[in-house]
């Protein structure tokens, strides 16, 4: 329920409860306590509750008394399924009745919606978020949360959520986006920028090449660059206009065809570069070789 | 050879040769002109030398007087084949003796160790560097070029080349050297990272994230995090020491492996994502699953 006793209207000072008080839901805590908010905390392991409680957050006994009690309950467990077996309870069922619930434990597309369903039968507004950064960058400009969901919650509680940080943004209406964003920052980061530097660098290591001069060079002429392009590429994707005469598929593909080969005739593996080569010849295949590198993007991209 | 006649000393105003006046060429002109500097043109068409002579180059008839005319010579063409075919020649060959050249031609590290070879043979000392950026930033602090061979004319030239931009470095005795940071730098940017972060976000864009969201996020979110973990890496190599018991491999598979086999069911490609998770396999069961990310580099790097 929203509560009605704030002076300066509705969404000035919703009542904010925590469902998870780890690090990250503690580091939330901080944060509206030090805004002035009233906040109510409940975690299965009652120890993880200390610090929110030292810092003037209300414990209570039951995850339906927190939820009860607050206006926006926040979810901050480890796995949708922990999140469904504290939630999914009777009494906990009648209290979301009329509540907005946020959930920003990890998980799939389909976990956000599969939730998002219950916990509308249940009478609750469900929007679902991903959070990008550790717990000491909440409450400052490098806070990221992304959160979706349907519109009129996600604008009553936009204010209170946006105290978590510089980077807190509704997305969009299907519960699933914000976990889609993430899945995808997540495969582009750790799963194919990182590796794919990783066998980059491995050459130049061997021929002398420092890791601090590498790491110097990744940030001033490769991350730059790497900007560069991406808005280009932004722009393109958007105007689904990929023609660049200057830089085709075709000449990229032409220009960089020797280079695995000499590295494997030295020994490395290349699993990473042959891959992407195999993506620019099939791109050529498919009609795209007189396009830029963006160009690949309709290759990959599901159109149903 | 080496003037003697700058009051300030040898390495104040040594004169410059330019042999290929492009657009990278003709701003590296501007930029030695501007600082008051002698300099000499030649390119193999004459046309495209009105540019550096408006601005005040000497133009001159063959590659040969363009080497006479100058203590250090720099030669920016397209190609090694190129590079060959106009100075290995007798009448320049003549010429090179006791001259300094550094080439900034794109080639692999054996073109760059190859070229050593005929141009020291030809009594010159020889340098060999790559160029990291558009013409436009020559001169300015975004100004990237590495270069390596023999340590003496890199030193004496050091000032002269620094006028190139904030980033000029010399990076190791090896003539190849320069060119193996490039191409590490080249696989890691157009064929790993970008691919890479086109396959990853197709899924996003196609669930209804903007193209711009998208962009915004890379910039905000994905590229400070890789920074972060990137400076990180490059203390592990260094010490050669990847323990990391809060994200070990092992972990970080067990947490990504349904991600590709679920995008795979709705239809997208997953090459490089399927690739990197191979790597992350390999790489525990070679005995690195309980060290952090970076220990992939023990199954990359070749060390004879």
């Amino acid at each position: 329920m929203v509560t009605t006793d704030s002076p300066n209207g509705l969404d000035q000072a919703p009542k904010v409860g925590l469902i998870g008080t780890g690090q990250m839901g503690t580091a939330f805590a901080r944060i509206f306590l030090q805004a002035g908010r009233s906040v109510t905390v409940w975690d299965i392991d009652p120890s993880r509750c200390a610090d929110a409680v030292k810092l003037g957050a209300r414990e209570v006994a039951s995850p339906d008394r927190c939820v009860a009690a607050s206006d926006l309950t926040i979810v901050c467990v480890t796995t949708y399924e922990s999140s469904e077996s504290v939630l999914r309870k009777d009494e906990v069922l009648a209290a979301l009745s009329g509540s907005t619930v946020l959930q920003l434990t990890t998980g799939t597309p389909d976990d956000a919606r599969a939730t998002a369903d219950w916990m509308t039968d249940a009478g609750a507004a469900y929007l679902d978020g991903a959070i990008f950064n550790y717990p000491r960058s909440i409450g400052t400009p490098d806070g990221h949360i992304l959160y979706s969901g349907p519109k009129e919650p996600a604008e009553l509680y936009a204010p209170t959520l946006s105290l978590l940080g510089g980077g807190v943004e509704y997305v969009g209406d299907d519960p699933g986006l914000a976990s889609t964003f993430s899945n995808a920052l997540a495969a582009a980061f750790y799963h194919v920028l990182v590796a794919g530097w990783l066998e980059a660098i491995a050459p130049a290591l061997d021929a002398g090449a420092t890791p601090q001069q590498l790491q110097r060079l990744f940030k001033n002429v490769t991350m730059p660059t790497m900007l560069e392009a991406f808005e280009h590429f932004a722009l393109q994707i958007e105007q689904n206009e990929f023609s660049e005469p200057e830089a085709p598929i075709s000449r990229i593909l032409e220009a960089l065809d020797p280079m695995p080969t000499r590295l494997k005739g030295l020994g490395y593996r290349t699993d990473l570069f042959d891959t992407t080569m195999n993506y620019l010849r099939d791109a050529t295949d498919a009609g795209y070789g007189e396009e830029g590198f963006a160009g690949l993007l309709q290759l990959l991209r599901h159109k149903e």
